[in-house]
């Protein structure tokens, strides 16, 4: 039974970690901290967990985050990289659910997100947390940077095109769309029900801090750096992405086969039969990521559709994936939960 | 391990069935049936179960669903009462999803239904499948009624009153509102995205039939016969009931303690602290019903709030506790999952 | 052509105003302030007007308001009762969309806003602005408190029973529910798309700030105190309201004529037809109440269904219906929107 | 006052024509056919219209359409074709909402629609009713093809561009979002609130019927065939429809000039200021298009955002600008409905 922490857990991370460890019958919660609710039943916060979570949102300074075996930082982008370095000393194995430790070059990380990094000796050793790539680097890791939800599902679809190296990789687009929660649980007036709901728009087109996370995952795989346009959209839906993937083939393929021997093994990624439109709500509440390929009228277009839970597969339930990578367990334990439909 | 057997599963019902079985420990799923989809696999109708669900389905007059410990049925209404005989003579346990064997007036039933009952025989011992009521009854039945959605979450909210004889019983009134999916998967105009969606409506006001099975069931627990006003409303979300219930206190009592020793011991009834609003999203997905007790202005009258999930507490979920019950299993076996929320 | 003024238009009231306004034939929108957008072209924050209002937000020190025939406060609680008695004295005509003004008693305002009361000398002249009761006084008026969404909504359906004196107004129930917008333009976490989206709650049970509005507007009609339970709810929808109103009745009455007779001449009430459902949809972006009445069983609970778009009828379209009567046009005059359906 | 006739008006379109009609000060509304519908009352399907459309639906035998000046057919497709050519005989001017003339080659619009074209005579004469490329023709058209929803919000983003020739018009991609009133009012499945809500997902990529469309308007104004890949995607609201453009610049210019000086004199298209987003809600209701252009990191992809209303400036209100067209009134006669926000 490993002993975890969370830092942070008043956020859409947060109570998704919470609701898949109350369940994971390898994990005890031992701490959970935030700054502004300390002392606060998490139950209080979050009434889905009563019965289910007892603890009580601890302050940090007396949290005892350095005797567990694993912690989540469930913070916003500036946090962990201030924490994390004395608990990875200590032994302490680090996932961090934010930006911290996601770019290795710590002068790209400080123009997109504009501050100082605080630890870049880390950024070195940070294992980027995507396993159907890294899969061995991250058993054995100190710290690891958990992928952001645009990145994950983008480059879930775009990796067996460049991997087999038959897209023109000067034009790629990535049209995405992502429901609120995306957002987080912050008091914005833009995302507001009144505000969000029952409409639809692009945001960020000019450069949003998801761009040089998803480069540099595609210029991992295409041996070289890699041109991409990324249009990410709110839309008007709680949980969920969609990515629209356009790409020009290059060479004679049968990309349907590509994809599903590249995901032959993968526990969480789920390959449709041809002709198929994959819903967000077929993967809601559950760890899977699902894909369909498309070439429409048989042209050098290639058309990925790609889709994903933003808080399962594209956070909490990916850090729980990474954390059984870690602690040597089956890789979906405690990850089996079915999606919500409807 | 138990065999299952589920006629007609092309509802929500069904497929909730389905989401909770599928990962239920101590049983295994035989046969599926649906009329039109016969030979389909489950999965391409509901792509959130590919990997999970393995069975197509099956044509109804194929299925060997006499060979399965357990039966339900989760067809519209009139489909039960027509195949529960044969059945249940040979052995099977039958759990009915739909309102056949839930009222034990056959001539009641008829007026509300609007159809002949095809099994009167079975009426008088078909038991009613609220197990915070009937819990022994229910171990040892052949045939169970699982109660409908919006009785559930009256009857629940109502008991503790009307058992301790505290209220009124002849002028309760119960404002209940319902997600879409309490109407059912079907092609009709009313529950379209662009009818329900941004709108909020109330129907059935002249009479709708689970009006009747409250009745009947805060009859039972009166002693007495009930007068009883029920107001459905159609509400824009997917999932949740929400149920405002008012009597008027007719005796000294604190309220607070008589829900909270009355429920004491219920694994899926939660008495909210005082001062409480529960929230549809809080039983998101799970089994749970959460109440809460208010007097406003410290006058007579009572204010009940109580929310399920319309398609787990309220159809698919009892059902499965049910089962539970007559399999001798822990009633809390399977149903464990936390509510999804956000 | 009145001029017209508003003080506080960056939230939903004001934005109503203005859409409302901007195609008034007969009046000319002056200035609109805003402390915190001083400056601020109006349609920069409200893309939807550009090209149609070409106004600036004014910094409130600035503003000409007292050359205005007519200035509206869409300002939060506790603003207009500062500002409004020199403009008066100036001989500007007010319409105050907050609560300033709505009690006529200073000491039970003070105990519900939980603030001093800074012009409690004009409490004595300010006219409560529902049309349909005080049409001859708003003629006349020189400051008019504009309803509350509630009460307008409450108000319209209980108003032909308990002006004909047939029910019993010691148990009236209102059981109400309101679109997010009602909870206006504010960063406050609760009203996230993402906590508010499919989701269902009560909230307020204890005590509302519209109960003793709606109570007193009631207890007009009645000639005596009444006694009322009023819950209110959010649902997930952006704009409208729905109020389910039960009360006893102890006389004999064709209740369906009342109505219809009460509201004849009532240009923005419309009397449905026996046995229909109202859907807050059919009024929404319109300044109409939909009214049905039922009476379940032919018992002795009357059921009223009453519905209003909240920031049309409930707040800007009745301050323009109000403006109306204060500069003696058509009462329907710039309200003629048809409601937008889907 | 023209008079004026709707074929079809039990679906959306239909309902959104009656809603802009009944307050169009030069009309009036002669009839209404439907062949489900006769004799019912309009108001009493859409009660959003009590009081403000008096009409019956007429049995389309008995409707004396060819007495109108003008004939809206707000038909499925395949009606139009079947009707239209003797009111055209008879000197009505005829404009469809479906697609039947949309095509200007029979054989391809019998490809993509599945039926044999009733009346390819008039095709050679039908006018593509898009206003901004066409105003002239339509002022003379005897029958007008109004176009779809998708081909007006990406034809009017991708135009200029075209128009000035300074992209690769082989690599177009079309990522369009359409709201589910798009499908319209159909008793299926797929468009259920339970279905479509809380859920995004593409559908129709190996080919939607606005594929031969927009390519053939985008066509025209290369003066050449182009290359395009169009998506389109459910997303969870009612009305709107956000294109987002892709296309490869090969030449210098000042785009954002461009896109203004194109439509600085349409009176619905609004270019915004560089670095814009339009939310689809900006235009709710109202007969606008409202269109940003970026050029991500300064390269050579540009990216154009196209807002519309599909049931406004998609279908009705672009028929009604039409029609003021083919009447010599102002073209914004009865179309300032300013959106409706929140």
């Amino acid at each position: 039974m490993a002993s975890v922490g969370i830092v942070g857990g008043t956020g859409y991370t947060g109570v998704e970690l919470l609701r898949i460890l109350a369940t994971h019958p390898d994990v005890e919660l031992r701490a959970i901290t935030s700054r502004g609710e300390g002392g606060t039943p998490v139950a209080d916060l979050f009434p889905s967990l009563r019965g289910r979570v007892n603890l009580a949102f601890a302050d940090p300074s007396k949290a005892e985050l350095a005797r567990c075996d694993i912690v989540f930082f469930a913070t916003p982008n500036g946090v962990a990289m201030q924490q994390a370095k004395p608990l990875v000393d200590a032994g302490v194995r680090v996932i961090d659910l934010a930006a911290d430790f996601r770019l290795a070059d710590a002068d790209e990380w400080e123009r997109w997100y504009r501050m100082p990094h605080a630890c870049p000796e880390l950024l070195g050793e940070a294992v980027y947390g995507l396993p159907e790539v890294n899969r061995e680097a991250i058993r054995n890791a100190r710290i690891i940077a958990n992928p952001g939800c645009y990145p994950t599902a983008v480059q879930l679809g775009f990796l067996p095109l460049i991997e087999a190296g038959i897209v023109d990789t000067e034009g790629l687009i990535a049209d995405a769309k992502s429901g609120v929660s995306g957002a987080g649980r912050k008091a914005e007036t833009h995302i507001l029900f009144s505000e969000a709901g029952d409409n639809f728009k692009a945001y960020g087109v000019a450069g949003h801090r998801h761009l040089p996370e998803i480069r540099q995952g595609l210029a991992r795989a295409a041996g070289r750096s890699v041109g991409l346009t990324f249009v990410p959209h709110l839309t008007p839906m709680i949980r969920g992405i969609h990515a629209t993937l356009y790409s020009r083939i290059n060479a004679d393929a049968d990309i349907q086969s590509l994809f599903e021997s590249r995901y032959a093994d993968e526990p969480f990624v789920d390959v449709l039969p041809p002709g198929s439109h994959p819903e967000t709500r077929s993967v809601r509440g559950s760890n899977t990521c699902r894909i369909a390929i498309h070439r429409p009228g048989g042209g050098s277009t290639v058309v990925v559709l790609s889709v994903i839970d933003n808080l399962v597969k594209g956070a909490a339930g990916q850090a729980v994936q990474n954390m059984n990578l870690l602690l040597g367990l089956p890789e979906t334990r405690g990850l089996e939960q079915i999606a919500l439909l409807p």
